[in-house]
């Protein structure tokens, strides 16, 4: 049979070139829009600088991290030093390095382009929705573009290079260990900033959000930067990557067949990129002038030319096969299916909301328990769903001969994340906007133009909520196929050694339970962990602001300037502070696991591990944005408005919300993703060594 | 070999006999306590009605209940009646009548003594501490008694009578359906009154917690007990039941060995039936006057006592094994950690409890995020001990033999729950000398007095959050050895049918994937609705008690006495009515994964089902303890004491611990032995119809 890799290579390349090529023109498109107000000059300044400065701290910090993990791939993996070819050690340390970089670099322009759409988007409110909408959206999109571009290049380049899908965990494992950073170091940052100019701000002082006398509101601003561009773009790229490479690690170990296993990878990853830049094309405010709806059917619209796509080749290619191409919409259908149902659950127009908003009428414990509970409900439909998913594609492809199941399973969650590229610029428009909004009134630009901001930034909030109930979902499907990923690598190993191979992972095996336990545990723990970091560092920054009022004198009256700097400096150190020990109990966790029960219990933990995390990360995601809308909810009137009891228990509820929804929530899916390569990579570790 | 199943018939039933007429001796014991004050003769009175409305009605709505699953028993279980005898399905219905009746019969006599003990408590008070503690006790012992008694009779009755360890999961089943009543009824039923009682008293009126003016008060005094003595003495039948059950499902399921594995069952079941005695025998406060110390010092000696016995009868009993005593030994003591690290995240005087009084200072949504985490962390130890148990079980008895290594995980369950009579008397202790301090209060039993019923009062929280952790632990161990009976019943339909039988669970097969995923997500979904029916029934009864308020002319002076009955009859209503749909959610979730994916899907879905309810059972009871307890730090002067910020707090976080440690937290248990319980019993139709 024809090898046609070398052409998919290609494309692969010419496609990322495309979206590159795109990002440019957008960036040089956002960067030509008129900006005129000085105090909008000179804040968005600040909420660069203050964004550049956590990110160059999180990069050395990371660097740090790299060069110790660099050493420790060098001497043990693939394999010991002393057990064989130290090329590919130093292979695997390149693509580790690789990982990194290359997200690095997605996430340091995607916050270049971030910040500098803020302010012109407030500008562009002067003239109207529809042309703020556009220069918000663009701005995000830069991201989105590149993070999938960048995913896609390097891939490619690693397996063409290596000539070898073992060595694409070292490049999957770079990408997470830097969204492990971006995510939940991202977040702790942002929430830091948020709950603690909430905390001095609107509680202690009664200022508005955006009040430019607290000392917290850059580091706030500077927050939905790191936290919602920075941080999701790198957590979306380590899911697009793991996917990918689960999909082809598998692939690679499905001996002669007679279906292109490893150009189908690349051919729907490819098509998925180009649906996602005809997307953000063509993606308008239409004549009803509503932004949520042009997010959503752009989103629509990215789904329908994949589909259509991939069928077309699919159908023109020989060796491709349905039943792989139906796992892949399986996977889009449920993907979308998860972001309706988190819909549900959070948008202000549906029922829910105002149930939490009439229950925070009887004081906020009534606040916290039926959010609570409508966050563990809302779990459900989406697991039901991946658990359908993985159960469609697995029966799809089971047909195909020994090994396609799991790829069947992979290939779901490809086609999944197909439209990323859409995903992660619907997400980055969020950010752009929330900060127009605030430059548009420390600016002065008028009532109008708030009034459009807070529109565009209204359909931010309720297309985050689907963005993140994807991203999750998304991540739950990659991860079932890690898992497969991580089966064919320790069969890998153990075949060399001439031992008997893993058939699966029987829960009635001691071992195996073992693992599943201790598994599920850990995102709990980690998860808890970042919260109490966020507390902790909230407390500081408090203290901090407390400071500056006290000693600063003409603050509270409006006559001098806070020392912003100092704020951005807490957050910052605090998140890299308290990420470090939260992600150290994963990776220890799961190597303890490994070297006491060996690769089963390792199996064991993997699923335990993915099972809690979605069900955590689900909850903690859904109920924080419930929270958030209930918030909003009672403000725009509801159960006696603003100022009202039912008020004061919403903002508690929205307050406990921020940790759940944009620190731990979303994390744990960095945190899963990290310890399955983890597994991965040190499965002929485990093998020489464990206990049972 | 000899059979020496008859010698422990015997024996069991002699134990159950010496432990009935103990417990008759310590209810004359009881009995004959004077009681003279008129208002405590009056109140407890009051109680006991209310007690009795509740547990008459709960019983009523459960006959119903239980002639609808005997009607489908009937006519499918353990096969459908038109593929065998009908005598097999008769007698299921029996052994599942006898289930029920049982526990009801000692819930019922639990009640009646625990409401017979709180007054004479209080009275007894009046004269010292030792005297008080030794009332309040011994009737709660009653309860433990009875519960252990009637399970070992059960439990050997039906197994003599029937010959058939299959329909032990009748009787199992109607232990468990009880429970389910019991525990999540109870749980529905002890928050909906307190949460009433305390928002509207203590945060609208600002009366005391026990005020006799606060139409709610009678119903929150019989909430503890129908919630703590009843409720937990029923889910503790049901575990007891259920690790007696599976351990001997798996022993008849082991072909011709050279051990007594069915006696060492019994034996070590009644051994720790006469460790409970000799310990509930022999408990007193010492010297010291610490009551704390008198329950876990007697907690201690029962465990001494019964590793000695079954020690001697290993020793001693040919075809007794040292590895399954080891396994036995390893569950007890795992249970004593895990309920150790329970006291460290919720005792006042371990470092937890002050850091969540801390965070209070900082507003109630620090409250509840620092609780939640500690909570989240505080399930690690549990669920790591609960794995490293089944694995050391495990490796310790696999060298037996096949079916031995499950063997020992059953027989691990069984050695944690052998002390369980002596955990349900320290469980039953609480509300009887809670109740005894309200009355004490509303009797006028003068300072002294009520400092030490509050001292036996204290003394019963911190001993809760112990037997709490342990009956969840137990719990967890019981439905893994479940997994084993399931595996065990289905594979005996499949031998019957020449079908290839079912050697384990490979989360790498789909349904069994699929069905981890649904029943991992059946625990949130289950305690959510638990939560969300306290909400609603508290709102009801806070409606009813304004109603009097307003209506009933000279109720707030103190001139009138309040329609204690009211409240009672919607408590009482509002908890049946709310606990129905979240038990039929997971029985019908359990039935659509059976005919969906088949035994597999269901070997998965008690999986997920387990490590999902675990992980939640451990967290909601945990933070519940911990806030209750950080509440109860701050009212003895920390943080700025009562009437603090950190007060009010504190309160919110207790507001939201209520249903988690009290209604929805423990009835976890029950669902997941209820699910597990329909699992096995429908295995046959499962195996007949299936989708996949």
């Amino acid at each position: 049979m024809q090898d046609l890799l070398p052409i998919f290579f290609a494309l692969s390349f010419l496609t990322a070139a495309i979206a590159f090529l795109f990002a440019l023109y957008l960036y040089f498109w956002v960067k030509k829009q008129k900006i005129e107000n000085r105090e909008i000059i000179r804040v968005s300044q600040l909420i660069k600088e203050g964004a550049e400065t956590f990110m160059g701290r999180e990069y050395k910090l990371l660097g740090l991290f790299a060069l110790v993990v660099s050493l420790v791939i060098l001497i043990l993996l693939p394999h010991p030093i002393w057990q064989g070819s130290v090329i590919d050690n130093i292979s695997m340390v390149i693509a580790y390095l690789a990982g990194t970089v290359l997200s690095a670099i997605a996430g340091k322009i995607g916050i270049m382009v971030a910040t500098l759409s803020n302010g012109r988007t407030a500008e562009a409110a002067k003239r109207g929705l529809k042309d703020a909408f556009l220069v918000g959206f663009r701005g995000g999109a830069v991201m989105g573009l590149l993070v999938v571009g960048c995913s896609l290049l390097g891939v490619t380049a690693v397996l063409m290079i290596a000539g070898d899908t073992s060595i694409l965990l070292g490049f999957s494992f770079g990408a997470s260990s830097l969204a492990l950073f971006a995510k939940a170091g991202g977040g702790i940052f942002t929430k830091t900033a948020d709950v603690a100019a909430d905390l001095t701000g609107k509680v202690e002082l009664g200022i508005a959000e955006d009040d430019p006398r607290n000392p917290a509101v850059i580091a706030d601003n500077v927050g939905d930067n790191v936290g919602d561009v920075a941080g999701m773009g790198a957590d979306l790229f380590d899911s697009n990557v793991a996917a990918m490479t689960s999909a082809l690690v598998i692939a690679s170990s499905i001996a002669d067949s007679a279906l292109h296993v490893m150009e189908m990878v690349f051919c729907y990853a490819l098509l998925g990129l180009l649906a996602s830049i005809i997307g953000i094309a063509t993606a308008r405010v239409g004549k009803d002038g509503n932004p949520t709806k042009a997010l959503n059917s752009s989103t629509y619209v990215t789904t329908g030319i994949f589909l259509v796509l991939t069928a077309l080749a699919t159908f023109f290619i020989d060796g491709f096969s349905w039943r792989i191409w139906g796992s892949s919409a399986t996977g889009l259908i449920v993907g979308l299916i998860i972001g309706l149902t988190t819909d549900y659950f959070t948008d202000d127009t549906k029922p829910i909301v105002g149930k939490v908003a009439k229950a925070s009428a009887s004081g906020p414990a009534f606040t916290i328990l039926s959010g609570t509970s409508y966050g563990f409900i809302s779990a459900f439909p989406a697991m039901v769903g991946i658990a359908f998913s993985a159960l469609i594609s697995y029966q799809l492809c089971d047909p195909l001969g020994e090994g396609f199941a799991l790829f069947g399973i992979a290939m779901s969650a490809v086609g999944m994340l197909s439209i990323v590229g859409m995903i992660i610029s619907n997400d980055a428009y969020g950010p752009v906007v929330d900060n127009a909004r605030g430059l548009a009134e420390m600016g002065g630009l008028g009532e109008e133009t708030i009034k459009i901001a807070d529109e565009l930034d209204s359909a931010g909030n309720t297309v985050k909520a689907v963005t993140k109930g994807f991203s999750i979902g998304a991540a739950g499907l990659t991860v079932i196929s890690l898992l497969g990923a991580f089966m064919a690598e320790t069969n890998e190993v153990l075949r060399a050694a001439g031992k008997a191979l893993i058939t699966g992972f029987d829960i009635m095996q001691p071992t195996v339970f073992f693992g599943i336990l201790v598994g599920a545990a850990v995102p709990a723990v980690f998860s808890a962990m970042l919260i109490l970091g966020v507390d902790r560092n909230a407390e500081r920054m408090v203290g901090e602001i407390h400071r500056q009022f006290d000693t600063i004198p003409g603050l509270k009256e409006g006559h001098a300037t806070p020392e912003y700097a100092k704020c951005i400096d807490i957050a910052t150190k605090g998140a890299l502070k308290e990420l470090i020990p939260a992600g150290m109990v994963a990776i220890i966790a799961t190597l303890l696991v490994g070297f006491i029960g060996g690769p089963t219990a390792i199996g064991g933990f993997l699923l335990g591990n993915i099972v809690s995390g979605l069900l955590l990360a689900l909850f903690m995601s859904n109920s924080g944005g419930l929270w958030d809308n209930s918030k909003k909810y009672v403000e725009s009137g509801a159960e006696g408005g603003k100022g009202s009891e039912a008020h004061k228990a919403a903002v508690i509820g929205d307050t406990v919300g921020d940790p759940y929804k944009d620190t731990a929530g979303p994390s744990i899916n960095t945190q899963i993703t990290v310890v399955s390569l983890v597994s991965s990579l040190c499965s002929s570790l485990f093998v020489a060594f464990s206990l049972f």
